[in-house]
């Protein structure tokens, strides 16, 4: 396929059509993955991203972010920003360089400022009723609410493969706290020679097994995008019930370097796809033992 | 084996014959790797981890350390924290918990005061003196000026793994930086059903390529320790000279589950191992054609 990009949750849709465009004019995979989670990040009905994102357990938002380019694997993280519009642009313009790749808390605001990128107050009023209303039952607060990451994993005329993501985290996390978003192969990798693989749920279960990168490493041995997705998730639940007795919300997508798309998930899921055969379509994933079954829920059919 | 440690560099040896000594006696493998680690942590000698930690590009001491729980998968990280004492006892405090297991930046510190951890100002004055002696040739810095972190992997005689790392990360780093040290899957990992490792060297180069997880899963397909350490390291190696025409430092140690080590690095390295059978030892290790060839320097014959 000339061009393929797929995207976590229904909230990508948008950015989908966006990004199918851009990819479609042969512009590179980068730029359109950007602009796809950029556009996720401006819009305040999406509560766990960008501008109307959810806040912390001091009731202000702090952001993360994450990019990759997979033909070189530089990588750009920022984690835990206050007050800037754009964390995945920030992230993708640490990418550059080769020491000082992932900046985190002030140090990583500073350099945002210091390289002109928009600032922004990304709490909106509805945000901060939801965090009155709900900051007293906090310890009850389920593994679930409210941490859906937007990632765009990418595949361009170049043969050129990207991952980008952004998020508000977890809502009410303690200060400071890192997901997996802004950590490169928990929250993503991109390897052009293979794959491209993005995450979201919870964070802390993503890291305990380097999720991202698992699902390209098996890609790598041979697996398909789909196999591989299922094994790297799979493993890593299993792994997690044998011990602690439990696995949180885990969900990853990724693209082979040929464009085929792969999607795992333990919870029910909903993501994007689009491609040179495949017009921008929004797709509702569920997991039946082990196995996605995928179903086709919007779309220019 | 009973036991067995590994840790990096010479500055490891105070700490391991304390670690050994623990192992011995039947205590617990995180103990004895938050033991030794601390031990580091508190000499002012070493200039690359805790107290006499190099300053980063502002003149100020911030410190990254990270845990894990081989048996639950469990970690707790801390990235850019100042004026603590221990950052890796107040990972291994993170490691409790579902959430919020990686805290960076102010929060982290937030964190730390709140849950009592002794706090220190890390600066001294040599490492004043050295800063302001190098902060004009910032820029012409090579890369492996004063980023050693120290590492321990242990095996107790419970079969439990551990992998404990502090540093203070790269001399002249950015305000917020974060190497791989705090980053579970880089810097390290630990699964006691199959092996544990640990990463030191330049940690954006560790960071692109999950270094400490691919080798714990490489000993999960049947590699021995040893081979795990050298084939992570390799490829990681040659796909980053392939693409960016250059590797910069890295070396990884690694124990399996039966207490057995491996070693690899592309830099003359320097680590210390200790086991029911091998009283705590100095090893050099240089690599030679992807092999690594290890000397013993010093240790109680």
């Amino acid at each position: 396929m000339k061009y393929a990009a797929i995207a976590t949750w229904k909230m990508s849709y948008e950015g989908m059509k966006i990004c199918a465009d851009m990819l479609e004019r042969g512009e590179n995979g980068a730029d359109a993955a950007i602009a796809a989670v950029s556009n996720v990040e401006d819009d305040p009905n999406f509560h766990s991203v960008g501008y109307g994102g959810r806040p912390d357990c001091r009731g202000r938002v702090f952001l993360d972010g994450g990019f990759m380019d997979g033909n070189t694997l530089h990588f750009g993280s920022v984690g835990s920003i206050e007050g800037f519009r754009s964390p995945v642009r920030i992230a993708r313009s640490l990418a550059k360089g080769d020491a000082n790749n992932f900046l985190a808390g002030q140090g990583a605001e500073q350099y945002a400022r210091e390289n002109g990128f928009e600032e922004r107050d990304n709490l909106i009023p509805e945000m901060t009723e939801l965090y009155e209303k709900e900051k007293d039952r906090l310890k009850a607060l389920s593994a679930y609410d409210g941490h859906d990451t937007v990632c765009f994993c990418t595949k361009d005329c170049t043969d050129s493969l990207y991952a980008a993501v952004s998020t508000s985290g977890l809502f009410m996390k303690k200060p400071g706290r890192l997901g997996d978003s802004p950590v490169p192969g928990a929250g993503f990798y991109a390897d052009s020679k293979t794959g491209c693989a993005a995450a979201t749920g919870m964070g802390e279960e993503i890291m305990k097994g380097a999720l991202s990168f698992t699902a390209v490493y098996l890609m790598k041995t041979g697996l398909s995008a789909q196999d591989a997705a299922e094994k790297a998730l799979t493993d890593l639940q299993n792994e997690l019930i044998e011990r602690n007795g439990y696995a949180q919300a885990m969900s990853l997508v990724c693209l082979d370097k040929e464009g085929n798309y792969g999607v795992s998930t333990n919870v029910p899921f909903t993501f994007t796809y689009a491609s040179e055969k495949d017009s921008p379509a929004l797709y509702e994933a569920v997991n039946t033992g082990g196995r996605t079954m995928i179903t086709k829920i919007k779309g220019e059919l």
